[in-house]
């Protein structure tokens, strides 16, 4: 894994993927299957959904801290598995074959099987939306990967598969950030 | 464009597909491109992250009500025009060969071309994140279209596009709410 820079990791959120969140409670790892983010800034700072009803939520809150990894559709019954059973029970990275890198700033682990990894700080929790707010300080890529497509939840159990990309750069100049 | 049910409402939203917000401040409609939007709840209540700099917010903090609209890919270059020239001297509606349609609930406009339409009440601003948290009132989708595929922004000026899709509805059993 390469390390990208962190003026282009919103990128890796922006399109609306399911994203896997590990957390580390000062014992052990776990990993939650999130579809709900949100980019709030490019630098970058972005939102997930989460609470009391996630087993990480209680490390999450407590660590102030997780890592964000991206997954491909090659991972996706691993991500629906992880996201139905719970870490209050289970050794998620070791029941579904994944390898915990460690990261430089966080004690929650990078998955080494995804396509993106962001080591991440939480800093805000918005309690009355159940919003917690993360800010990316590290950013990291698997430049080697084949397969780069990635899965979007549409929440009825079943699951969009990237297809082809547009390019609109040129009409987008003016809206696009320094350094994309 | 037919009623569709409020429960399943939320599945427009969780791919992340782009979409366009339309307002009216009392005089005119207008409508934004936004990319940044988050499910909080499947009732449903969903973020979108706006602020000042978007012409929209001073309608839409004064209104209170918005409509969000989810375009398909053949709208694209109407998308991205539309989230780069201002509601301040264009009239978007007209610029860009878009039909307005009165809604039932609030006085923004529906927009007649695009796949999906969600007439929503402001429930909350988180003004220290500009999160916007929005409840859809009422909500239509275009049965009889074809093209069905959205679009994701990147951030970088290109766009996915909506590729296959895979149906784990079984393994996801427990975790879809009632009436998806």
């Amino acid at each position: 894994m390469r390390r990208l820079r962190l003026g282009r990791a919103f990128t890796l959120i922006e399109p609306g993927p399911v994203v896997l969140v590990t957390t580390h409670d000062g014992r052990k790892d776990n990993i939650m299957t999130i579809s709900w983010t949100m980019v709030l800034d490019f630098t970058p700072v972005f939102a997930i959904t989460t609470g009391e009803w996630n087993h990480s939520y209680a490390a999450l809150r407590k660590s102030r801290e997780c890592v964000v990894a991206i997954p491909t559709v090659d991972l996706l019954d691993k991500v629906v598995g992880i996201g139905t059973c719970s870490g209050k029970d289970t050794d998620k990275f070791a029941r579904f074959g994944l390898t915990p890198v460690r990261g430089k700033f966080v004690r929650a682990p990078l998955i080494k099987e995804c396509l993106a990894n962001l080591e991440c700080k939480v800093v805000d929790i918005v309690k009355r939306h159940d919003i917690v707010v993360l800010e990316a300080v590290a950013a990291y890529l698997d430049t080697g990967r084949k397969e780069k497509r990635t899965v979007h939840a549409v929440g009825d159990g079943t699951f969009i598969v990237d297809g082809r990309r547009i390019d609109r750069r040129k009409m987008m100049a003016s809206k696009i950030p320094f350094g994309v």
